[in-house]
């Protein structure tokens, strides 16, 4: 194992002189390559480590609590960074410091000391996230780049009862690509609503909540239930995919820019209704 | 009068030899300047009737409810446009044709023949505009262009008993610019709500339904709010700046791009609940 996890979620400490800090990061992800720092590709990570050296020495690269690919987006993504004691920018002014420095499709939403033993990643007890649909015939500009324009007519209570087949703990070997980790996960939710919005007005969102999920998981899972939707697999189906453990079997990835990374908990947050 | 009304709003007749049909356009505004044709700016309306000229002869520019600013959006737009009755594409399949030839920033979310008498301007019964508004300390960058930053805290309540004195009937002549039509007009509703989401998550929505507005009377009205929000003003003090008709009096008008067109309602149409 890479990452041997200590008893408690909170016993990770910052290196020896510095101050860990626990933000809120957001971003639109069409300009970037995802989270993770690249070699030759934009990153949310190497472009917010970039906004804090403006500030003062920063050696470290700020971790989150979970990779994104490249396109998604992040409504609020924990994010902790650690800084020499002595780092010139007080917590209480440091969201509106980096974002004076940050583009404008970057932005720290808020900013603080980071509870003794927290670690952004492997302190993390549940990840969230939505994907968007815009469920109408013609595509609509305020939604392109930020969800997924689906023509044809889908059947929610379809998918919520494929959705129903895939939550609790299974192997996902079917719905992960190129992993090397084992692929027992817990699906603690997967439901599909209308909205936002009063009526729903074609958009729809899918709520995706997990301790951590496999590589591109979330977006085959939505995939699975389009299928669903369009008629095309039943809860039945739905469990010889999983059984199967074949990427093949389940529905395929669907695009990155109508996934949003909504939030994480960890101990001691107040749970979230998101 | 330049456009006297006929009695009833549905005896408006097209051309003759022209079928007339009822579209629902939508669009980011960022990069228009508004809905109106321009000499020297992009507009939706050129935009639209060009892709009108590449499916066949389209003598005439397409009428929508309601003209706006450079820089607002619409999220569904009733516009109708008179074509010759052999028009090649049927207004079935009109919608998906036009879309190809419209730039990702426009879209014709649906088309149908038009109800005997129908004109998109001159029958509408009621405009219905949101605009929103980010309530946080720091900006959203999936918000930016799309709802205005407010970072001092607003009380939600104030604003809405300040909008509740701005309700009904009266002279606007204080929230209009270069207005040269008469000035009563009627607001049914204007209301602060949370969302879009489950919690508010600091998106507010302000909600403003009228038959019809003086030029920048939207944006007067919600900076007028704002001035409630952050204790600027009661409703006393509302109601003394209907009463001076003084535009100076009522608070700034906020930018164009929080600002959506969201719907307008016709004889006939199912109320909806937007």
């Amino acid at each position: 194992m890479t990452h041997p996890l200590p008893t408690s979620p909170l016993r990770f400490q910052p290196p020896d002189g510095c101050q860990r800090l626990r933000l809120t990061v957001a971003w639109d992800g069409a300009p970037y390559a995802g989270w993770q720092a690249q070699a030759n590709a934009p990153s949310v990570q190497d472009t917010l480590h970039a906004a804090f050296a403006r500030l003062g020495p920063a050696p470290f690269r700020p971790v989150a609590a979970g990779r994104t690919d490249a396109g998604v987006h992040a409504e609020a993504m924990p994010v902790h960074v650690d800084l020499p004691a002595d780092f010139r920018v007080p917590p209480a002014r440091l969201a509106r410091a980096l974002n004076a420095w940050l583009p404008p499709t970057v932005a720290v939403l808020d900013a603080a000391p980071a509870p003794p033993g927290f670690h952004a990643r492997f302190s993390c007890l549940e990840r969230r996230y939505v994907y968007r649909l815009w469920c109408a015939p013609q595509r609509h500009p305020l939604w392109a780049g930020r969800a997924l324009h689906v023509p044809q007519p889908l059947d929610m209570a379809a998918m919520n009862a494929a959705a129903q087949a895939l939550t609790g703990t299974h192997d996902f070997a079917a719905f992960a690509t190129q992993e090397d980790r084992q692929t027992v996960r817990e699906l603690r939710a997967l439901t599909v609503v209308p909205g936002p919005g009063a009526n729903g007005d074609g958009i729809w969102a899918i709520h995706v909540h997990g301790e951590s999920f496999l590589r591109h998981m979330v977006r085959g899972l939505v995939g699975t239930l389009l299928l669903a939707g369009q008629g095309k697999l039943d809860p039945a189906g739905v469990a010889a995919i999983l059984r199967s453990r074949q990427r093949a079997q389940a529905g395929a990835n669907v695009a990155p820019d109508g996934l949003y990374f909504a939030g994480a908990l960890y101990p001691g947050d107040p749970a979230s209704t998101t």
